[in-house]
């Protein structure tokens, strides 16, 4: 392998983790769209936010295209590997936080039709904007290889699950209080699991960004037992919540 | 590389293939025992369901392990590294559709403390027996290496959001009808979300499938525009369903 080949090589890689993070600063630009739209209903927003999704999944596929290809042509091994999976495996987590922020978005243009919703959607602000922070937190660890602060996110993963069931108590004691509001609340429950839901990929991306840094899984050091995004859901019962008291 | 290196890395890769193939078994009836853990209120099977998901991540972190370490050290190409790649989507499918399976299950044990929700459980039965038979005939189609079989579960994809929407409206309609049920429905709503995500991933084994057979992505021959779990959300407008009539 001549000089030239070799800086090719890095090249590519580079131009890997460079698309990856702009797929997280897509992605992050998203979920803010996404609950900016739901708390100001916001209908041109919230169309943007459907519209540039197309982008997302359109760098996906080209990560993981050029992903395939250098490890077949260029075979990396140890740390080159490592990041290379690991680009593959961000993106995937990034194209998906994008499809739950398109269904805000998708959300939010149904509720636009309605009454408004407030404070409800004040509640699912606060919890967007937490999920938020954790998401450009996790992608700064990223870009800066920064080991302390990816481990940082995956540890105060349950202050995500603390919100939702808050907010998920919320919801059904309004919809008890007045059933004429199941609907939209039904939207904003699920805008609620969609942000729990990009929570637990911020999750994901801290323990790739781990494993690319140090080669190891950081499972085993979780303050849970339960690593993946369906295992964290709360489930609360709820079968007698109280009703309203205002 | 001499006669038993060779024997010795496709070995490997069979045995990637396999634990993908049993981890594909244990999902499959994960799904079957946690949907029949709705139908029966069967407290007993659904803690088994839960028990059982270890085994689910157990497997699928080896797979990860054993993949990458067959790319770092055997280096395939072609065919080879498409199988081995596509092993490690698949095994990330599976566990997710694990995480699924238990959150019913978890579901179902609440459900059991309340009252019996009759005809809405069958509901949840049917569509779960949609969602298990695309979920065997995809991972049938990954084991014989058929590709037919792989296409038309993927092009089918929209029958499980018909049922989802069904359920969708007749759960909103149960809660307006008689608001004490809202907890409960909550539940069956989410289940109904998880078998529609499970549903969602036997698509994205599908495409896997397509991949590791033809080289070729199946994106563009779908009949929706849209590829991945959340994108097919239905986000239908329920703002003013009909009461039930009963």
């Amino acid at each position: 392998m001549n000089q030239h080949t070799v800086k090719a090589y890095g090249d590519e890689l580079n131009q890997i983790t460079a698309e990856v993070a702009r797929m997280g600063g897509l992605a992050e630009a998203q979920v803010a769209d996404a609950i900016d739209s739901v708390a100001r209903r916001d209908i041109a927003l919230a169309r943007a936010v459907v519209e540039r999704d197309l982008k997302l999944d359109a760098l996906h596929r080209d990560i993981e295209k050029k992903a395939i290809r250098l490890i077949a042509l260029r075979q990396p091994v140890a740390s080159d590997l490592r990041r290379t999976l690991g680009a593959m495996k961000i993106a995937t987590d990034l194209e998906r936080t994008g499809d739950l922020a398109k269904n805000i978005a998708k959300r939010a243009l149904i509720l636009a039709e309605g009454e408004p919703m407030q404070p409800l959607t004040r509640s699912i602000e606060r919890m967007g904007r937490l999920v938020s922070t954790r998401l450009r937190d996790v992608l700064d660890a990223y870009t800066a290889s920064e080991l302390d602060r990816a481990v940082a996110v995956w540890q105060t993963d349950d202050e995500v699950d603390e919100h939702y069931n808050a907010l998920f108590r919320e919801l059904l004691t309004y919809m008890m209080g007045d059933p004429r509001t199941i609907g939209a609340c039904t939207h904003l429950l699920f805008m609620a699991k969609n942000l729990e839901r990009i929570g637990d990929h911020a999750t994901n991306i801290a323990e790739t960004v781990h494993y690319e840094i140090t080669g190891d899984d950081i499972v085993g050091e979780r303050p849970r037992a339960q690593p993946t995004a369906e295992d964290s859901d709360p489930t609360p019962n709820l079968s007698t919540p109280h009703l309203p008291t205002h």
